[in-house]
């Protein structure tokens, strides 16, 4: 804005850094030739605009600088793209009105003041562009203080400033980026500005997200000019992935006056963000899509890869659709508020990231697991980062799980147990699916070594490895015994059962996942009794 | 199959065409220069499988011929798919056992009938090979007459055979034909077996269409060896287009054993059309579907374009997917069926399709509207072909209704109006889409002449066509009256809407539709109470 500090304080901050200071203003009139006046009247302002993105971007192409803008640069939206795609810093120093207005006094003649109440134009001007602003990687917020004092805190922010880890999912029709990273919710509008057509969104979480969550949210939202709709709140836990609830969404979210270039968010687990999804796929027959997963299964797992759906009594997710997302922000500061027991079952989906990536990132498992369920920051955050990594892969090769062998497939190492595990124990919170899936890779790799696919070394090896994290391990791990005929019965009803056969990832090693598809029901059978199943 | 009389029989009917005859086992032998059974035991019968689609792809693309060809060349997926691309046609000569047990006497030489009972080798061809020659375009049942008789059967139904038209509808990922043509349903199997994944089905029908037309569909597909793993009867009417009846439709359809393989047919109109659709997008994230519509309206319009979805009590197709079918097939035979409100209503839509194509369409519904409206069949075929040539080239432009300007928006013509006036009617009969959409086609001509797009006279020689067969084309014609108000109030809530504006599709004339978002609601509450409304 004018009066920030942008000459004052880039000044200081160059001599610093010991970097030169340009200001984009002097460089584009000494291109043109012209004043920026002159360039204005002369040629219009979609023109200098034009100008004055090339100029900038070049600046920033060339060797580290600090860079003044004109204030109506980065509120033009290709210039900030150009900014964000220089990978510079951009900062942000925002004052208060009154503040600005006793720097400006003495400026009357510049154009914009001209014929004109300063405080009626400034207030004008913050309604529009404060929102944009909103979307510079740092913002400072500036008080009557010394240039010094404020110099030395733009200082401190550049220099503590990590940008969040941005992992691209390459598809077909249309990449999205999966961004990790602490405090992402709260700048959640800044982020989501860039990717989404409109700054109206509405918001799906639930009963037990919403207090920790959603007013950091809000006002992440509310920096960059968002509106929100409506606020949807959904009891929590997999009951409300339902028929009932998708319905009660739906018309909430329509209600509510939401028009195609509103975004739905998902804030939440699992549940929300594949309940939230679908009805984003098929509110007036899509809206564009966002996750937010608050706890370690969604984000390392059921937020990428845009599968959404609902349960129907039959079974899970047999209803749904595939609908990415337009970005996912996985802040990893949300998993502090996380329950020890939702961390572990969390950790379950990292483990198996850990088989299916090779020796690499099991081996990082092995070593760092433990510090992970124990609410390691780091570990958690490399965690997240490797597993996105890991299914933005798969799912970019495989998007609609149509690879005949392998692809997506391989992401349900385990879950044929798993499934049948949670089946017969009814969703309600006995077992997790995290929990069920730790004791299905315990059991695929069991059945891989029974078959002389891997080492017999290796069922042990991961059945200790998820003890040593606090999961279950194997069947006699859980307080209530299974029936082998069932938990077959169960398999036979798995989605990707093909002409009734079952179907198995099984295991060679570490890194190296199939899919069979002529497991014999027998052995299986034979596995289940032998790990303490009832016959 | 063997005895059945391909040589008898083609040379005969060759004799008759002055054709040549020609036996493709024959041409393949002397194009290898060796006997049959020495290529099969010599190379396999891949590779013999592979040279007899070459002699025959190569015979077929020459000057015309009477082709007799082994009984398994037409048993082979891609020698089928090559003489289909050919532009021949085929004919199976389609005999019981008993018959050709007689005639296949004294060939026990043959390689397929040594060391083996005939009746138990023709029974087993027959089980695998009669669903894959019902795909021939010609059945030709044969008795113990004489070959002459055979022959002039199988001459009368070759000069007699008209091929379905077939349109395509080019999407970017897939693209689909829809078929126009009488009795599609008898030959539903042999016409959608090149086009889905497996010969297993679920039909979704309503009670109305379900006796007059499933078993006829039955039977088609049972020719052509499919299974119809449910068959799923919703009450008839708009009332079915819910949450509650999809979730029922998707409990049953999942329950039958559905899997990813099996394609969801929708045999009736619209609702049908809509509900099926949205429940096969949404199945296991998504099953192959096909379009069999059986009203006017459903062929004219609803089946083709791949919009589904459900109402819910806040409005009409708030929910849904685009969801492009397999196939369509539009039967014309069934609209024989079809009572005569329900014609006219569906032909609205075929009026507006002559206002959308142009003059030459325009004026042929001028001409024929009321022939077509009265049941004359080469009139409806006329319409339902070329409405899916406007349809299918609109909806290859614009798939998912982005285009900012014109594009799928167009077909909206006349229906801001009278989807407003349905929800005020309330769905339940009163007021038939169709009958909607005419008056709402007078209304947008009205408006466009007030808005000085078009003459002063057509909206007058659009009412009185809509009139003249037998619609209602002005609100007056309804046994009701309006509020302008409450109709404004519905507008405001159409899908279209964007940022609150009210969007009409206005024309300039036959064939010059254009989407305008900027008319003042001021005009279009006169425009309402100067047709009638109370204000």
């Amino acid at each position: 804005m004018p009066g920030a500090g942008k000459s004052s304080i880039g000044r200081r901050l160059a001599a610093k850094l010991g970097l030169p200071f340009l200001d984009a203003d002097t460089e584009i009139e000494a291109a043109a030739g012209l004043p920026i006046t002159e360039i204005f009247a002369r040629y219009g302002e979609a023109h200098f605009r034009d100008g004055e993105r090339r100029v900038i971007s070049r600046l920033l192409a060339g060797p580290p600088i600090v860079l003044a803008t004109g204030g109506g640069a980065f509120a033009d939206a290709r210039t900030r793209a150009a900014i964000r795609r220089s990978n510079a810093v951009s900062v942000w120093l925002k004052c208060r009105i009154p503040v600005l207005l006793r720097r400006v006094a003495g400026r009357e003649h510049r154009p914009m003041f001209l014929n004109a109440d300063p405080a009626e134009v400034l207030e004008r001007l913050m309604v529009a562009r404060h929102p944009l602003y909103a979307e510079a990687d740092l913002v400072i917020p500036c008080s009557d203080e010394s240039p010094e004092v404020t110099t030395r805190r733009v200082q401190d922010a550049v220099a503590g400033w990590q940008p969040p880890a941005r992992l691209p999912v390459a598809l077909a029709e249309r990449s999205y980026e999966v961004v990790v990273g602490e405090g992402l919710l709260a700048r959640a509008g800044a982020l989501l500005a860039p990717v989404l057509p409109a700054r109206r969104v509405a918001i799906v979480t639930d009963a037990t997200v919403a207090p920790l969550h959603l007013p950091v949210l809000r006002e992440g939202l509310a920096e960059a000019g968002f509106t929100i709709a409506t606020e949807i709140t959904v009891p929590p836990g997999e009951a409300s992935k339902g028929f009932g609830q998708l319905q009660s969404v739906l018309e909430q979210l329509l209600a509510a006056g939401t028009d195609r270039r509103t975004a739905v968010l998902a804030l939440g687990g699992g549940v929300v963000g594949d309940l939230a999804g679908f009805a984003a796929a098929v509110a007036l027959r899509g809206l564009p899509f966002v996750q937010l997963p608050t706890t370690l299964l969604a984000q390392v797992d059921s937020s990428v890869g845009g599968k959404t759906g609902v349960n129907l009594p039959l079974g899970k997710n047999l209803v749904g659709a595939f609908h990415q997302p337009r970005i996912v922000l996985a802040d990893t500061g949300s998993l502090a508020t996380l329950p020890v027991r939702e961390l572990r079952a969390g950790y379950a989906e990292v483990a198996k990231h850990g088989l299916l990536s090779g020796e690499a990132l099991w081996r990082w498992c092995e070593a760092e697991g433990a510090a992970l369920v124990a609410g390691n920051p780091a570990a958690l955050a490399h965690a997240v980062l490797e597993s996105c990594r890991l299914k933005a892969a798969v799912v970019a090769a495989d998007e609609r799980e149509e690879s005949p062998e392998g692809g997506r497939a391989l992401l349900n190492l385990g879950h044929t147990f798993g499934h049948a595990l949670e089946a017969e124990c009814g969703y309600g919170g006995a077992l997790l699916h995290g929990e069920a899936v730790a004791i299905g890779l315990g059991l695929a790799a069991a059945l891989s070594a029974r078959l002389g696919h891997c080492s017999q070394e290796l069922p042990g090896r991961v059945m200790s490895h998820l003890a040593a994290c606090g999961l279950p391990a194997r069947l006699p791990d859980l307080s209530r015994r299974f029936s082998a005929a069932a938990l077959l019965a169960r398999m036979r009803k798995d989605k990707k059962v093909r002409d009734g056969a079952l179907r198995f990832v099984l295991l060679r090693g570490p890194g190296e996942a199939f899919t069979a598809g002529e497991v014999p029901p027998a052995l299986v059978e034979t596995l289940l009794r032998d790990e303490g199943c009832e016959s």
